[in-house]
């Protein structure tokens, strides 16, 4: 039998279980042109939450009691289309099923050969292009800068911060543990790391952490965090708003202090973006990060998590920051 | 005798008349080199008050118990330099006094036959600039995109709006007043005005008056008219930041709802500016703008305050909204 987890009520606040529902139905066969994909890796990322509301976003949102999608690395167990193979592995934007049909429109082929398999989630997928892209079409960083970036210690935060080092820059990640301050600082090459945790005022532990000022400021949680940072930037700062997971579960709109006062006196540049607003600079980007990869400039953290049914309980323990790096499901 | 007005208080909140001083000294005497000026019009503007607080902004502070800088159109009464004769008017960034020396240094001639001499503090000064910078650089408009403006009535908006309008734009205005919204779409051609002092659900108004959603908008104000014109941008808009009034009198940090989330999902651009930072395009933009001014396609609004005395109160009546266009006190 398969296995298909389906989202059967849209989460009020943070997601629980009983919005998930797991069901079981036959194996599907596949016919001419279309191809048996067996799941191996599954990606869960914050965004997916936003997918879950009834509201519209940058994507449409997940349908009830429909299977829920992300990335997934899966092979190929049966395949009658010309371009793929048994054995073949492929990544894609595939359901949460065991095993599932594709035509094979939207798969990239990847090679175990080159990277591990769940790289193609993390580094050399959309976490790594996400890094990459919005720090340097957004941030453009230069030598000597400083780079502020919270949810340091998550899969794209880790990425941001050592290609930051890469190109030059002073580096400082914000993050919600001691473990992971200390992994920042050594694994990650970070400069310096700061527990939002345990820190009594963020703002001041900033400033002392950034004597020059913040140049670029990667957010990817936005809220009170995010006010500290501003208090700190510098004339023509650049601001790309990668994400905003304290915001995700709200279930009110949140307040804070206006931001027009500080990104007009500083004449910054707070910009959003989705990874596909880039679309024409993925091959490039992907190149350099594979040339960073085979070189060991950058390394990478995964949370690997065991098991079909724990993919719902992996997607909720990122909001409670379970994880270091790229949070991974193995099938 | 001469005339002179100082600063003697920081204003807590709203600028009031004893936050000012005028007193009385001689008129000074041009020595070799320098040049004797008579003051004719003073440029009254909002962000004179950022100015008059003990913090660090853009530009820094007023000193206490000295005279008040802000644009200025004067009269060569007396020339001891070679570049400047009696009865030559220039303009420049200059004390709030009736008679002042000048070594000519960052004052521009202007010519009375080219335009009216208070035109010199508006379109074809810093306001003109700031609008045509602000949209062109920032807001990026193309044709048939729908730009918002807030501060519609004032100085800069109301240039604004008609160069939206030249650039093939639809343009709404918000603005305070019915007589400002019949202002704004006769003689200004703005194709929308809305009222925000009489409209019950602004968002809503805004939605109704954009049914293509905002590409561009154009924020004079920040605060809650800002809230109401986010909750209805597109995906890919631009919001360049040029003033916020509404907080400028603040005593204390003000709150709105967290503007990261919306910034995210329309992957929008928000940056602040002063026009400083466009330095290098000024001259082309003079050109431009005196281009539209003569050929017609431009035209302006001033509110005319006659009397040295009278410039404190019509600083403070700009946040009262009591300007149409431009604040000039005439000497």
């Amino acid at each position: 039998m398969n296995k298909v987890i389906l989202l059967v009520k849209r989460p009020f606040g943070k997601p629980t279980p009983d919005d998930f529902k797991i069901i079981h139905e036959e194996i599907p066969i596949a016919k001419d042109g279309e191809l048996l994909l067996k799941t191996k890796y599954v990606s869960v990322d914050p965004y997916l939450r936003g997918r879950m509301n009834d509201s519209k976003s940058y994507v449409p949102p997940f349908e009830l009691n429909k299977a829920i999608q992300s990335g997934i690395i899966a092979e190929v167990v049966d395949s009658k289309h010309v371009e793929f193979k048994k054995g073949d592995f492929v990544s894609g934007h595939l359901d949460w099923k065991e095993y599932q049909i594709s035509n094979g429109k939207g798969l990239q082929k990847v090679d175990e050969n080159e990277a591990k398999l769940s790289a193609y989630l993390g580094v050399l997928g959309m976490t790594g292009l996400t890094a990459y892209l919005g720090l340097t079409e957004i941030g453009l960083p230069k030598k000597d800068e400083t780079l502020v970036v919270s949810g340091a210690a998550g899969a794209v935060g880790t990425i941001v911060g050592q290609i930051g080092k890469l190109l030059g820059c002073k580096v400082v990640g914000i993050t919600g543990s001691d473990e992971k301050v200390a992994l920042l600082t050594s694994k990650f090459q970070f400069d310096h790391a700061i527990n939002y945790k345990t820190t009594p005022d963020l703002k001041k532990a900033i400033k002392n952490a950034c004597p020059d000022g913040v140049d670029i400021y990667f957010d990817n949680v936005g809220g009170d965090i995010s006010d500290a940072v501003l208090a700190n930037i510098n004339k023509y700062s650049r601001l790309p708003v990668c994400g905003a997971i304290s915001l995700y579960n709200d279930t009110q709109v949140d307040l804070g202090p206006r931001l027009q006062p500080i990104i007009l006196t500083k004449s910054a540049t707070m910009r959003g973006f989705i990874i596909g607003d880039f679309f024409e600079k993925f091959p490039a980007a992907t190149k350099q990060l594979a040339i960073w990869l085979k070189d060991d400039k950058i390394t990478f953290s995964e949370t690997i998590v065991e098991g079909f049914d724990q993919i719902p309980q992996a997607f909720m323990d990122l909001f409670e920051g379970k994880n270091e790096g790229k949070m991974i499901v193995k099938i």
